[in-house]
C-alpha cells in the first residue's frame, strides 16, 4: 500500500481484516507511526517497501493523490517493475497515461472506489469505509485477465460492489456526476454570497446545492483540473441548458422545458436498479467488452467471477 | 384560513394548539372534510368564511397557489375588505402587485414561512412545521405597524422565528438561494442522465445537487416563474461565472478562481450566525427600515417586539 491516507488506510485495514498480509509506505512519518500503533506493517522508506513487494510479486495499491503519482510510478518501473499495480485515484484517464509514459502498462489494472469522507489522513480511515459502496475496476483494452481478477478480488475483500468500466467513459460518468456538481455547487455560493439577505433566508435546496463547496479547494482543483478534457463537455452541455432556460424565461417567462426534462432525468435516476454481473468469465474472448457493457448498464460484480484456465 | 393544503393546514393546527380562534375555507371538498375529522371548524363556501372574517375583522391568511391568488383577492376586496390581511406565498413581489391592483395594500403584510415537507395537502400538515425555522415578514414602506405586529404574533404563535424583509429583499434572496438551486439541479440532472455509466457511479455529489429536481415540475415553474425579475440577475450572474471557469480551464488548465471563491462563500455561510432583534419598537420612527436592516444582518425575532402606543 503505497501511501495511508484516508483510502490507503482504510484499504490496508479492510483488507487485514479480510486475512491478507498487507503492508504499507507512507511519506510521512506520522502516518506510519499511526499505522504501527494499529498493529500495522508500515514504513516510511519506499525502497523498503518496493524491494520487499518485489521479491513477493505483491499487488502494488497506488493511494497517493494524483500529483504524486509520477514520482512513485518512476521508483517502481526502477525498483518492482514485474509486481501488479493498481490505483485509487479519482482520474482514470491521467493516471493511464503516465503508467504508459513510465512503461508499465502490461502489469496495471486501474481502480477508483467510489466513496470517502470529508476527513482525510490515517485516522478517518475505516475498514467498513468500503462495504456496499461501487470500486471502478477498469477494464482498458490492455488489461491482463489475471491482474484484472486480483484487483477485483482486492475490491471485493474490502466488502466493496465492483463496477467495470473503461477508463475514458468512468472519467466521463465522474465529470458529470462528481466533478460538475462542485462547479456547480462553488458557483452557486458565490452568487447567493453577494445577495443580501440569501444566507438568512437559506434552507435545505441552498445547503444541498453547496454541500460539496466545502470540500477543501485543493482536491475539487485536482479532481476538475487532472480531467478536464472530459469536464469541459459536460459544463458545456450545462451552461448550454441553463442558457437556453435564461432565454426562455426572459422572453416567454417559461422554464418548463428545462424542469420537466430535470424532472424526467431525476426520476429515471431514482428507479435506476443495479443488476449483478455473473454470467461473465474473465479472460475468455470478449470478455473486456461485455463487462464494459454490463457496467454501463448497471452491472455490478458481488462476488469473484471465474477466470479462464485459473 | 384560506386554503387548507400543506401550509394552511398547519398553520391553522399551530394557531389551535397556541390557543387561537381559526376557522378555514378550502376550494375542494375533501380537505374540508379532513379538517373537520379533526374537530376543526372549515367550509368550502368562500362567502361563508368571508362573512365572517368581516364580521371578526379577523386576520385572513392567503394560502394558496399563486395562481389562485387573484381570485381571492377579487372576493376579499368584495366582502371582507377591511380585515387585516396577510399571506404565505413564495414570491413577494408579485403578491404585493396583486393586492396593490386590487386596493388591499393598506391592511395587507406579506408573509413567507420559509418550511415544507415534499408532501402536500391537508394529511401532509403539522402543528410542528414551523417549530425554528425562519417566517419571513414583510416590511415594505407601506406597511402598518399594528398589522405587522398581528402577523408577527401570528408567525411566533407557530413556534417560527421571524425575518423582517422588504418584498423585493426577499425575492432577490429566495431566487439565490431556492429557485436558482432548482435550475442548476434540473440542468446537472439532464446532463448527467445523457452521459453512459453516470448513474451507476452518481453518489452524494449528485444525489445533494440534483434532490430538488425531484420536485414536482408545476411547483418548481411556479416559484421560478413567478419570480423571474429577481432570478433572471442570479442565473446570470452564475452562468457569468461557470463561463469564465470553463474558460479558464480550457486554456490555462485552472478553476481556481472559481473554486476558491465558491469555498470562501460557503465558509462564510457555515460560520453565519443569527442573532435576535430585541431593540426595535414596532411604528417608531424609522422603524421598518430598522428592521429591513437588522433582518439583512441575519438577525430574528424570537418573542414579540413592542409596538408603540399599544
Amino acid at each position: 500500500m503505497l501511501g495511508l491516507g484516508l483510502i490507503g488506510g482504510s484499504i490496508m485495514r479492510a483488507a487485514r481484516a479480510a486475512g491478507r498480509e498487507v503492508f504499507g509506505y507512507n511519506r510521512s512519518i506520522d502516518g506510519v507511526t499511526a499505522a504501527r500503533a494499529e498493529g500495522f506493517d508500515a514504513t516510511e522508506h519506499l525502497d523498503e517497501a518496493l524491494a520487499r513487494a518485489a521479491e513477493q510479486r505483491a499487488l502494488i495499491v497506488l493511494a497517493v493523490p494524483m500529483f504524486a503519482v509520477p514520482m512513485l510510478l518512476e521508483r517502481i518501473a526502477q525498483e518492482a517493475a514485474d509486481c501488479p499495480l493498481t490505483d485509487v485515484v479519482s482520474v482514470k484517464g491521467a493516471v493511464l497515461e503516465e503508467v504508459r509514459a513510465h512503461g508499465l502498462l502490461a502489469r496495471f489494472v486501474g481502480g477508483h472506489p467510489m466513496t470517502g469522507t470529508a476527513h482525510s489522513g490515517w485516522s478517518a480511515g475505516d475498514a467498513d469505509l468500503f462495504a456496499g459502496t461501487p470500486w471502478v475496476v477498469s477494464v482498458d483494452d490492455h488489461v491482463d485477465p489475471a491482474i484484472w481478477a486480483m484487483v477485483m478480488e482486492l475490491a471485493l475483500d474490502c466488502r466493496a460492489v465492483v463496477v467495470p468500466a473503461r477508463s475514458d467513459e468512468h472519467d466521463a460518468a465522474a465529470a458529470s456526476v462528481s466533478h460538475l456538481p462542485h462547479l456547480l455547487a462553488e458557483a452557486l455560493a458565490i452568487t447567493a454570497g453577494e445577495v443580501p439577505l440569501a444566507f438568512s433566508l437559506a434552507a435545505g435546496s441552498f445547503r444541498d446545492g453547496t454541500r460539496v463547496a466545502a470540500t477543501a479547494p485543493d482536491l475539487v482543483r485536482a479532481m476538475c483540473e487532472n480531467n478536464a478534457d472530459q469536464l469541459l463537455p459536460a459544463l458545456d452541455r450545462t451552461l448550454e441548458l441553463l442558457t437556453a432556460a435564461r432565454e426562455a424565461l426572459a422572453h416567454n417567462g417559461s422554464v418548463a422545458e428545462l424542469v420537466e426534462a430535470g424532472h424526467a432525468a431525476r426520476m429515471r435516476y431514482d428507479s435506476f436498479g443495479r443488476t449483478d454481473i455473473m454470467a461473465v468469465v474473465i479472460g475468455e474472448e470478449g470478455w473486456r467488452e461485455e463487462l464494459a457493457a454490463a457496467g454501463r448498464a448497471g452491472g455490478v460484480i458481488r462476488s469473484a467471477l471465474p477466470v479462464r484456465d485459473s
